[in-house]
């Protein structure tokens, strides 16, 4: 198992230590790991003037999967877009072809208590948001400032989605559905995009290959309005990168903490990218705060996913879920009654309950 | 007092009924009101081939206000966006230069049970969402479908906005945050859109005419995420066209419901459309069963925000509070041991306790 480790920046760092401690703890001797670390991110900038550093490209592409914490920096306010951090990111999702992102939002029954939503509303919470990663906004030419006749300034960037890059995803949302729930609903503006329109015909066309999954239609703002009101009737919801980015989010509440929430970007062959959905949260960022779950989680579906490990996820995810249920806590989603813990502590308990 | 009403599709038409009757039982013979009824959306496609008639809008320019009530019909899933019935409405937007679509977040006492949101999170939330309006995705160009040389289809729409058009909602924000408890959030994705890199600057840039207004700024994957965490943190909240779209709806369950949130869009004169956020609810059009609560409220912002009427703006809003306190629910409000009714009873209990 070749696995690469790209801290990144903030508690990017301090959650990926705690996930390969778990992912050492799982796999013991049993199997060989052979980890590497490099550099993305605000530490690649600063050291390589690079946030994506050419040897991080090329060892992430001979690996199996990726371990990514986060990327970004405060500095990231002064910086273009395309300068950021960030990028590095976004640059490494695409040049790998991960068009998948696969956002399970799942609420641990011992958590209920730490959403802001009433529990009768999230108690049972199960879906996945499948969010479009290659694509849309984040990569669409042209894209940029510049200064027309009058010598005002005007920023553009292009909603771009091609009939191949509906499909694809498309899939990826009906094969996810037909092993769960069997309802797959597709989130678009095809009331005002042209290119939400052709998203819309496209997932309709690629449902017919799908006879056994039951295709919804919502539009973005009614669905980040249903996820809220009424969560409990998605299974799997596809998007496009953009509004999948968004959703996510919004969905963090369902699952007591965006803390919680783990991820995995996948494309055509088995690697695969795993990142907690959290960003770098410089606020509380080298002080033992983070939760470290998201990042330990997103170990399990690596495992899961890229090595065809389900019994050694499920080690994982059940460790996870014994030490809320034994009441440790981290900052996020602590509540009275509760022992509040640290990063390490957190990581050391799920170590310990494997 | 012109006022042009468009009734619009689905629960559009019931709505506005109830507004209009709040708005006589207010106005009484007070003041000379001069009200127009006009044609938009679906009904201006299937009478007059438009979604926007000429007529409409040259009768909605020459009016001192606009009250809509909703576009939007199923038929529109099997049109082109630029061919729906909504498109009526983006289009009379864009032509009156309403450029600052303002979306007050309120939650009423009576109504905390009715939000999925824990009654400590949710009790006292009073905020607006400042949408951007006539910019960004909804009107870019390039934009559509086309085919490449492979014969793929590529959908294209193009984020945009300039300088100006950032600068002048930056001041509407920046104003009515003055007006209340001074702190203004501008969200955005300054951290991946050029177009957004450009929106901070720009708000930056005004914001220093505004030395009492604190200014923060959060990109809208943890802005969705913070108003469903926190949501009393915020007061004014700007933001772009889709962003808002999306925020707005996402707040719906912080007022209890999207049938409780009134809409007033301004330019730079006096002019104002003014209607609910819902939409046109085509699975309750005709059942007498909608809110026709945000209609009314929209009535109310229409009085003060055009009309400079405070005094008659407060009745209408104190009525609201009055036929809630007194136990009147529709559907989506309803909670166990209050009195469910219709659209049009809601409305009688509001001119009633007028
Ligand atoms: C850091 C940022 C570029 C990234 C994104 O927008 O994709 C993040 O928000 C995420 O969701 O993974
Ligand atoms: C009907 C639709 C075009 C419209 C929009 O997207 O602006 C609606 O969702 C709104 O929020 O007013």
């Amino acid at each position: 198992m070749k696995i690469v480790v790209l801290p990144g920046d903030g508690i990017g760092k301090e959650v990926t230590a705690e996930a390969v401690r778990a992912l050492h703890a799982v796999i013991g001797s049993e199997l060989p790991l052979e980890l590497t670390e490099a550099v993305i991110g605000g530490e690649g900038l600063e050291r390589f003037g690079d946030a994506l550093p050419p040897d991080t490209l090329d060892i992430s592409r001979k690996a199996d999967a990726i371990l990514l914490g986060g990327t970004g920096v405060p500095e990231d306010e002064r910086r273009a877009p395309s300068e950021g951090a960030g990028y590095g990111l976004l640059k490494l999702r695409k040049a790998l072809g991960l068009y998948a992102n696969f956002r399970p939002v799942v609420l641990y029954p011992e958590l209920v208590d730490a959403s802001t939503l009433k529990p009768e509303i999230v108690t049972g919470v199960d879906l996945i948001i499948l969010r479009e990663l290659t694509g849309d906004l984040y990569f669409g030419q042209p894209r940029g400032v510049s200064r027309d006749e009058t010598g005002a300034r005007v920023g553009i960037n292009t909603m771009r989605y091609t009939d191949a890059e509906i499909e694809r995803i498309a899939h990826a949302g009906f094969q996810a559905a037909a092993k769960r729930r069997k309802k797959l609903c597709s989130v678009d503006k095809a009331n005002v995009l042209e290119t939400m329109a052709l998203w819309r015909e496209v997932v309709i066309e690629v449902s017919k290959q799908y006879p056994d999954v039951e295709l919804t239609h919502l539009y973005i703002d009614a669905a980040s309005m249903a996820l809220i009101r009424n969560p409990k009737q998605f299974d799997v919801v596809v998007t496009g990168n953009v509004f999948g980015d968004i959703l996510s989010d919004a969905a963090a509440m369902l699952a007591g903490s965006i803390g919680m929430l783990p991820s995995a970007s996948l494309g055509d062959h088995n690697k695969g990218l795993y990142e907690p959905v959290h960003g770098t949260a410089p606020d509380i960022a080298g002080k033992d705060l983070a939760n470290p779950l998201a990042a330990i989680l997103s170990v399990a579906m690596m495992l899961r996913q890229s090595f065809g490990r389900d019994q050694h996820a499920s080690r994982i995810e059940q460790a996870v879920r014994s030490v809320l249920r034994e009441g440790y806590r981290t900052a996020d989603i602590y509540q009275p009654g509760c022992r509040k813990i640290g990063t390490r502590a957190m990581g050391e308990a799920v170590v310990e309950a494997i």
